[in-house]
């Protein structure tokens, strides 16, 4: 991890931020002698977020900064004391580190319903207390990757603008803007979060701006002399092809004639598609057609599509709230399960056959079409070594299979940290940015569409099959 | 505020936490000679999250916190020095303290669209970098408060619970556990909210801990026996009423004999009014009649509703996702306008009208019906201390009247800092809820329901609905 990330800059991960059960749990674990014993957690999600085919796995490296960082303040073991844990236990919490292993999907990866795209393994004590942070950090970035995936996707090659700051969940704003660098955003107005992963920040006016002068055109003049090259004009505050665009217009001439050029202007009102068009025209028609078009408000995937579509001629989309709060889906329902426990593989029953976990320790492979070369399917295997399926079968119903041998596959999670230390190489935020957009070309088409996109099929080797099968009959008998 | 949040436990709020277009207008504002320019903004939300008739301030105190606080590192300005920003402008930058007013409703007052629930009054290049970092907390806090009071509501005296943490959007749990409080929750899962803030805190056991026993009663035995007065057994790891169920009575009855009482159970699958039903029932038949029954799974003030209406014997809902992220809305729409520069009021116009916003200082007044005392509607009055309006109008439409003549009316704002000094001694976050509650019932029940509520009024007075006007007219010429 970088320096400036490697200080915590902005804050201290306090290991107090998770559920209460969580030290029920362990104190528990503790006095029942079982602290020690070996467990293996999966971490995966249910369903797409907003009725996709996909999603983008991030947060792993917040999650992982805070997972070797754990340490406990004597403020904090007296707050626990406090809430009535025994003074044994908390002498175990002060000294705890974590000394397990981390496999996991890198961040950017494509992934699917079901996948163990984070295992942690350890010692129960010390894997239990981690399951509130991690889910809160993966759950909430991989829900906002995904949304910036859809947007950046919809935009086909315009610049998608992270605008969304201040209507972002509280201190959710970093996590938000630095999942939607994950997703594929150009740019961001979050200045933190600029300064903090180096990456590019932008912006210029907002509506106070014009009406603290007295006339709109004053006020353009004036950002316009101090940005003679990177101003974007806001044109809407009191009449945008009334007045703003004709005084854009005029600030752009005069930078021209004093060898400057107006970067942009900025819709932000009114229908973006009549207006964007005319806008174009006039700035076209005034020698201006290096002048860029960027619009916001209320953007979404689908709205970006439309004014795609009707042959908008928008550079660049500016998106706040329904990016970084993932609207219209607010959380990813992601879950923390406990799969194996002293080497014992385990399972939950629910009455819904799909809460049914995948039991054991995996692997999770990726096969790649043999004619394309895009992704086929993913299977799951017994992290045995030796379970190399020719036959992928479907986890529930027997008589759907998938014939696998000869492809190519991959194994697409890392370790991440082995014996409690980093043994993986954090990419920088851009570096991720762009490995997910390659990894995201290897997706079939009909997987990403918004209308009823095609599952991506997962299977699990004939062995995983047979013992999933076995343990839910013993527990149901 | 208290000792522990002056001392910013667990974070350092950051002046870059906001967007790029606050440093670039602020520094527009100090070249043009207008950094001193007294600017008043209004904080203001254009309509009521999830269709209700209602919202619940929150966010003010860390706002306040924030504002108080906000002071420059040597390696923030470096940063903004490397975005070309001049050196003059961040000696300016690192000097800066707040020295203007700020006045506000109360967290925990009802509000509605429209209204200054905060007003900002300052030194132009003071109060324009502020708008990022108070929108983002009082736009999220606000809306999780609603949310929580919508949940209370629903619950009709049950207690609801936050156990949202784990699906929060990423450090906004933080945010969102203390919103729940004000608007209304008994207790949370969140262990720092409840470290800094002294509230209820509480949650017992999670599917992993049966799953790390042979058998689901002997993790019922061995976690009653280290809570023999607080357990709450989680029934559905199996089968909810084919074996968690019976574990559960077996050791409810096991601890009676010991002199000890179950305190609870909780089924976290199935359908809900169906399992509470048979669970109490079967609890009752063998002398658990003291065992409460809590639910959890999906829930949201829809489902409360309909459970109470069903006559589920539920005694606790804990709610998650639906809570902490305020679905389905996911961001409150709350704006930070500049209302009036160097005495002078300010409008914005707006292609649509509702967006046209309501200029000069104000005073947001509320008034109480004669009969009930009840509240009639708001009224807002130019802050000149002689604008006692007897009739109160639309602000767009002059034949909409009400007479207010001879009703009591009370001036729901408080000044919060004046000339940069907290002048306000924020209660404590449960005190805030529990005034919360007492104005709450003060609003009719018509615009308390969840399907069409009755709209409650606001009214300016003559002389606003006048200045309006003539602004409007001013700029539309």
């Amino acid at each position: 991890m970088d320096e400036r990330r490697g200080q915590a800059y902005h804050r201290r991960f306090s290991p107090l931020y998770t559920d209460y059960y969580e030290y029920s749990m362990t104190q528990g674990y503790y006095l029942s002698g079982k602290g020690r014993d070996e467990a293996v957690f999966d971490i995966f999600y249910r369903q797409n977020p907003y009725g996709g085919g996909y999603a983008i796995a991030a947060g792993l490296r917040d999650a992982v900064e805070y997972v070797l960082n754990m340490r406990f303040t004597s403020e904090e073991l007296g707050y626990l004391s406090s809430l009535g844990y025994r003074e044994d236990f908390l002498q175990v919490l002060e000294k705890m580190r974590f000394t397990g292993d981390i496999t996991a999907v890198p961040e950017g990866e494509v992934i699917f319903p079901g996948e163990p795209i984070i295992s942690v393994k350890g010692p129960l004590i010390e894997t239990q207390l981690l399951e509130g942070l991690i889910l809160s950090m993966v759950n909430f970035q991989t829900l906002i990757a995904t949304k910036a995936r859809r947007m950046v996707c919809a935009g086909e090659g315009r610049s998608i603008v992270d605008f969304g700051l201040r209507r972002a969940q509280g201190d959710g704003g970093m996590g938000a803007s630095r999942a939607c660098f994950v997703g594929g955003v150009a740019s961001t107005s979050n200045v933190l979060l600029a300064f903090e992963e180096s990456v590019s920040v932008g912006g210029t006016m907002a509506h106070s701006w014009i009406q603290s002068f007295d006339s709109e055109l004053e006020a353009f003049r004036a950002y316009a002399q101090m940005h003679p090259d990177d101003s974007v004009l806001l044109l809407d505050t009191y009449d945008t092809l009334g007045q703003g665009l004709p005084n854009a217009v005029v600030v752009g001439r005069e930078l021209e004639e004093q060898g400057h050029h107006l970067q942009g202007v900025r819709l932000d009102s009114g229908d973006l598609a009549y207006l964007s068009k005319k806008v174009r025209a006039v700035l076209d028609e005034h020698g201006l057609g290096h002048v860029k078009i960027s619009v916001s408000n209320q953007l979404d995937e689908y709205v970006i599509e439309s004014l795609v579509d009707q042959g908008a001629p928008i550079d660049m989309f500016g998106v706040g709230t329904r990016l970084v709060t993932g609207y219209s889906d607010g959380a990813l329902d992601g879950v923390y399960k406990m799969v194996q426990l002293k080497g014992r593989p385990i399972i939950k029953i629910s009455e819904n056959p799909a809460k049914i976990n995948i039991p054991g320790e995996k692997e999770l492979y990726r096969y790649y079409d043999s004619g394309d070369g895009l992704w086929l399917l993913d299977g799951l295997c017994l992290a045995r070594g030796d379970d190399e399926p020719t036959v992928l079968m479907h986890p529930d119903f027997d008589y759907k299979k998938t014939e696998v041998a000869g492809l190519k596959r991959e194994n697409i999670r890392k370790e991440i940290v082995k014996n409690g230390e980093l043994v993986y190489a954090f990419p920088t935020l851009l570096e991720t940015g762009v490995w997910s957009a390659q990894r995201f070309s290897l997706l079939y088409g009909e997987h990403k569409r918004f209308a009823n996109p095609h599952a991506y099929h997962i299977g699990v080797s004939r062995e995983l099959f047979d013992l999933r099968r076995s343990l839910i009959d013993a527990r149901s008998s």
